[in-house]
């Protein structure tokens, strides 16, 4: 199938097509040398005709679109593919076709995330610096010349905003809080007092931190609110998901240690703390003063039960219910959750069940029956 | 019991007392002629004495109001019910009470929901186009000049807004972004840069679309964020619950199909497609890259892992885990998700367990024991 | 560990360093006199030097702070812990040690509440009254003079504010909506036109109130949205988290009986009634028309179906899916969910499964080999 700009169903996938490069908005264009400059180790197999104008997936690619294998369950895809230019694993096997070039490499993913870096860059272009005359900033904050505060944003007493940090538009800053530099802080996020942030932190649209905690005494069946008087602290290189909420400790900290990666949705209870450089995916729920290790990797849906400590490199599969705390590097799956290996044994078991039954029955047939003796 | 407006706790759960019909706000007035006009398959069985004045449901409802049978379940609430008129199947057997009126047709839930309609566009009567003073509109946005931007809505450049859209209030529409004709964005969404917004589409308050995909390269332990430089495009009639989520893709499309309706709560990954007419239930989860087809339903709570391919009609219970691909038409529930009938055949034989372990000790006792040979 | 305030990372999680006691922030310091002083059955075993500057957890306090054992999972702890003065319950064994005082009570972590208590009012000064320039008050809205309405708050026409009612910044109210006194609307918060909440309510940020129920009538495989004209009803002293959606009712009222307790990223669908007192944890969906009595307790990321009847007093553990209705005072757990000692065999049983498998693995081959007649 050639391209045909005027009339192409399948051009409309294509990122050129996306509106990214429609009318004023970015051109995409790399020649071959430019993209084999990207990484020292790219090895070229075949030429191409023109530039790379855009980017798409094996499937969907056509021609002067750039693709990539990363994930091997794809490969079947690339003998197929249309793509002008493929970024392929050492070891796949297959040629190149005519106006083709294959271009090898250690980690595919990691050079295709250098180049959409480079695109990023265009399609948001640095912003000036300055605070918009909509935002409402207070007389005691303190926000960096080198810093953006867009539309309707508003920052509190005695806020304090690092340098060349950038919020987009409706977020709202507590008072006494501190925001580091190098952070971007999307439409309508909301950072609650006396909470801090570090450098290179970014928080997605709606996401809240520093809400209460959720912490009652009872009394008589009446459920009396206990003031959460702590606050947040997300360290630096942190990445909080849309829609995320992060309480506020009941007293002391709710820490994100750096590195910490969190997605949309995602529940973080008052007093939790988490380690360095961990994956917390979509939905998770995390309840009041567990802590993790570092490089704890939890996928989604799954919940945590409260005052659990879960070691260094633990694995938490999706959807899994974890009620016990955890050692270093244990892998567990199902709700309850058990070690993977058990988990797996258990759940071929139970598709066995109905198996099990009719085979007990044979047995009792056979041998409790009333002439058997 | 009869209506006494000024002493009647009962008459506080009907329509005319919800703040909807007291004061200056919407009088509810429907005689039993503009009633049988709604559809024409409507028979009539019974008269009432005065015009209807709230809607209730058959336990809540008192004389005057308007109820119906939509749910079987509820059938025998239809006799004991002091509602005045009663949509109710053809094949309902019983009869209306003096004063009292049956309407019989196919549908009641559907004749309903035109009634409704009427009423809402009573309570929410059509805004006057403009651009509130407050809201911030970028020079180079494309506002058309039929739509409404509520207080406090921001437009950035280069953004679109088609005809008799409206923008409530607090919402904020990003760089490129195209919004097209009778859209209803209500108040504290957010569309991120370079989205595309078909018509008649609906975002319910605080959902979030476009914010970026969960995507890193892991490097020694530290994850590097992969830019997410494509976009997401809901089609025509799409509907988006409150604090719902749904990512950019890591390049090309995020895409939701015309006529689908996705509830509150739910996460929507980068680069994930869905078909027509697709119904997805609150606090569901799905995982990047997986494409449902046409008319997939999803129940409350389910998680779908990522890449997967679910065909047309497919049905997906509440709280279930998919972890495959799925047929066109498959029925599955349980985490991991079985075809509906194995699962229940499963529940049931897990409820037996007890039993089973009596049966088994049982034939052990007598054929193990070391009095048997 | 003496603490020493130039070089000490342990000092950095104790309140004082906080930023909460920084700069010109909060000051604590309470002499052991003024612990003593919150409740009348406090009995004080030892005696401190200098007044109490801190709280902090057992494991992280060190000298000056004030800790507490609340949870008895913690009770080791005491004996290590540096901190100055420690709550403790009646029956704790042990003594203080030189310069540590012990305050024995029937319920420490009642009387930190207390203490929390005067320590948030320092941390959260009472605002002026007033309305911030930048908000949007329509004509027809009713602001009583002692609330404060923040920054780029929206108030619609004929909405009702009560009196030393607090809105932080970018909160939107519907029209014809009805704040009650002494409530709190944080950050971005939305409440959609109609609804009703009561006095003393607290909305954490990013809630939405009112969003449109989940209804739809569905014709050769399209769904035609079913007006939502009914409203949300927040009751006294209701509590919502952060980012907790709670949908208007079909018709009539969705309502959340006085005093309940709502975590963060709750779903609460239409016409769904709680009763008093109810705790709601993080992450659970309640479906629609579903009904809960008084005092009911629902964990963390639970599912219940709707249209179910849940009596007073029911808990329903983590995690659950709840498909049925349950009698007052039920204990139930697991997906689907099952009274507590039947989910507890089940469980146990599950991880006997290879067991079993073994078991009748060899009573088959001792009796259904073929030397067996």
């Amino acid at each position: 199938m050639r391209r045909d700009p005027s009339n192409d169903t399948k051009v409309h996938n294509s990122v050129i097509a996306q509106g990214l490069g429609r009318g004023n908005a970015v051109e995409i264009s790399f020649t071959l040398q430019e993209l084999v400059e990207i990484s020292e180790d790219i090895k070229v197999e075949g030429d191409i005709n023109n530039c790379v104008t855009g980017i798409a997936s094996l499937k969907d690619a056509v021609g002067g679109d750039l693709s990539f294998l990363g994930n091997p369950k794809y490969a079947a895809d690339v003998k197929t593919s249309e793509a002008s230019v493929i970024f392929l694993p050492l070891d796949y096997v297959g040629k190149a076709k005519e106006g083709q070039a294959y271009l090898r490499t250690a980690n595919p993913s990691r050079v295709l995330a250098i180049l959409t870096l480079k695109l990023e860059r265009k399609l948001w272009p640095e912003v000036d610096p300055g605070i918009h005359p909509s935002a409402v900033v207070h007389d005691s904050a303190n926000v960096d010349a080198t810093s953006y505060v867009g539309p309707h944003c508003v920052i509190e007493e005695e806020a304090m905003i690092g340098a060349k940090t950038f919020l987009q538009a409706g977020v709202y800053v507590g008072r006494h809080v501190r925001v580091g530099g190098c952070c971007r802080l999307l439409a309508n996020t909301t950072v609650q007092d006396y909470c801090e942030i570090g450098d290179a932190v970014i928080l997605q649209s709606g996401c809240v931190i520093g809400s209460d905690g959720y912490g009652y005494e009872t009394e008589n069946g009446c459920h009396i609110k206990i003031p959460q008087v702590g606050r947040v602290v997300l360290e630096d290189h942190v990445e909080v998901g849309a829609n995320t909420t992060i309480d506020r400790a009941r007293f002391q900290e709710t820490r994100i240690g750096a590195g910490t990666k969190i997605d949309n949705l995602v529940q973080i209870a008052h007093n939790v703390h988490t380690g360095l450089n961990c994956l917390i995916v979509a939905q998770v729920g995390i309840s009041g003063s567990t802590v993790l290790g570092n490089n704890v990797v939890i996928g989604g849906q799954a919940g945590l039960s409260g005052h659990l400590s879960v070691g260094d490199g633990v694995s938490i599969a999706g959807g899994s219910a974890l009620l016990r705390s955890l050692n270093a590097g244990e892998v567990v799956r199902g709700s309850p959750a058990f070690p993977i290996n058990d988990y797996q044994r258990m759940v071929v078991l139970q598709k066995r069940l109905p198996e099990f039954y009719k085979r007990l029955k044979t047995l009792e047939q056979i041998y409790l029956s009333p002439d058997n003796p």
